[in-house]
């Protein structure tokens, strides 16, 4: 792409570096900040910076946070005793749009991936089990919520080797046809989960 | 959408502003962010900030430059007696990446639309009447690059209409089946237009 502009080229440059965002994407939102005023601009730009500058994250749960403590693990009509364990904070939004979880999170900050040279100790999980041995048994239940990948299953089965001294229990979230999913046009193994996790009809 | 901080959600408001970006990628950029080291947001915002500050346009064809006079208006191997007009600047950038125009452009900077309340008077018309004036009949031929469009085609009419005394061709881009195209696939107006434009099969 020839660019009229090397302050053109450059902002395309690093729009392009966001994921999910190409080139020519980058060039139509460049454009558009050149036509609009510059202090739009500037209320963009400003509100990233001091996002990025003054970003925290829970020192309990490692959730984004503006305070030390985040609103979840501050609010006393929470249950502490029910921990659900995410990748990322973008898990914990997802869960709490659903209104249908009353304990608390922990966000390890990514999965166990050998291949992206991820590690157990890149990530929360000695956290975690800190968390489980101050609770003093207080911790009853771990909901492990992670993505259904080799690597979602790997990370599973660290944190569950990691706590089978601890007497807390450890489920998963439960995988099957999706509520509105058609039986034809579910995978086999989804379909497979499905029956193998079957519950009682009540 | 519920979120963790008020950084964030000022970043997600500010980010969503862009032309086809929603909440939820507006979300996932900010996020992407957050993850990446800090110096990552300061370069990107950095180069949006400096573009956006020093950007200028082309004191004679009004394309963004980095100069007063842009590239093109100041190469001496560019015809000048020929003149494309058209209503953006990514506009001479998609002509200028098919390499087969040689003359000079006249960015517009929009187009007449009364339902957006642009006006002959919020473009570089009078501009562009000043060019072929000034150039006391260098200017041999104009072509007219504007949108297939109610409002592409009053700008056209209105330019010819204010050029009518002048000693300039005036000229559209040919619209017709795309290289390429089905003649089947082709809507009406178009397959009408490519009949009554149609060339000398030489």
């Amino acid at each position: 792409m020839e660019f009229p502009s090397k302050l053109i080229e450059d902002a395309v440059n690093e729009v392009a570096k966001l994921p999910g965002i190409g080139k020519k994407t980058a060039l139509r939102l460049v454009l558009h900040l050149v036509k609009e005023n510059e202090n739009k601009t500037t209320q963009l730009t400003q509100a990233l910076d001091r996002m990025r500058q003054n970003i925290t994250f829970c020192k309990t749960c490692h959730n984004i946070s503006d305070q030390d403590e985040c609103s979840i693990c501050h609010s006393h009509r929470r249950e502490k005793s029910l921990l659900c364990v995410v990748e990322e904070s973008k898990d914990v939004m997802a869960i709490e749009n659903t209104s249908q979880f009353i304990g608390v999170y922990h966000v390890l900050g990514g999965i166990i991936s050998p291949m992206n040279g991820v590690g157990p100790s890149d990530l929360k999980i000695d956290s975690l089990i800190n968390r489980v041995v101050q609770s003093q048994g207080t911790i009853k239940e771990i909901i492990l919520a992670l993505s259904p990948t080799m690597e979602g299953d790997t990370t599973a089965f660290y944190i569950n080797r990691r706590l089978k001294d601890y007497p807390v229990r450890i489920t998963t979230i439960a995988r099957g046809v999706s509520v509105g999913g058609d039986l034809e046009y579910t995978d086999e193994i989804t379909l497979g989960r499905s029956i193998t996790g079957r519950t009682l009809f009540s």
